[in-house]
């Protein structure tokens, strides 16, 4: 009875796209270890860009900065 | 000083029933492990339907399909 | 299809009293919005002293500082 | 940047079968919304039965009940 | 490679403030740890008033017995 | 009253620098935000090497290969 937590950025990931990491982690989970899928939870949290950071800054800043030194 | 995450599909719990859980979930720790309510914090997510996944499908797909085959 | 997560400081909780904890938040989750038992999973996390903190400081310590206060 | 948590029952899986967890969640983020993988984290936790709880009951003897009623 | 995630509750933390969350927090372990900030992740959640409970209550109902003794 | 967790992967974090962290987290929000440090929690998880995967490999093997690539 598995239980997947997946973060994502908020940048429009569809109904489809998300039925798809759905279906598929799940599958991994029958696959690789022989879960039941229906005791197997997928969340999916979309976090909004002011809400994520790395490099020690906000998403946006930091690929505006990758970008600026590329 | 628990910290409890409840994470539920949004479908429409009101402000009555949340502070039903708080107070339920509070009690129950009080209960059974003798904590402090006042270091005892509660945080509820509700979670769109397209964001839950189980047996391979967004939710509502699922209940559906179960619906069909009973 | 709830899925809570309990944290608490690991300090010698038993089985029993884990079981009671599973028992009463999906009780109440049953109680509060009719949720399905079979689709309601807990988790619980016991988490060592040094790793939790409160205060500004590691909970043993935190302790001690409102023992010497009080 | 995507993080994924997968929680599971610890009941024996063995590394080749975690790498397997995380190279197909890495897989499946790139094919469905394009993420980078050297920004992909995933995350495993492995849960002891008695602090896994289904059904109102700790994983072993919620597989036990379900087992005499079959 | 850390992940945090700051859980906050909703009231009116701005884009400003919320960056400077994301720099001190990587500051923090590129200092202690020495970690690398270009893999350290941080998600801000930010939760309404009424999914967050403290002491039995959400916590404006909190805050208002609080400040009705004192 | 914030909630904070840290990951990251267990290689050898002293008590003292695990104090370090829920001290600076803790000030951090105390400064930007004007929290409470008496309801600041801070939980910290070492998560080991075979549970963190990052481009598609647990943690090791990825560093293997970041080093023989440079």
């Amino acid at each position: 009875m598995p239980y997947v937590n997946i973060k994502i950025t908020r940048e429009g990931a569809t109904s489809e796209q998300k039925a798809a990491l759905i279906k598929g982690v799940t599958d991994l989970l029958v696959t690789v270890l022989d879960k039941n899928p229906a005791t197997t939870f997928v969340v999916i949290d979309e976090v909004a860009f002011e809400d994520w950071g790395v490099g020690g800054l906000p998403v946006e800043e930091y690929r505006k900065q990758l970008k600026a030194k590329s």
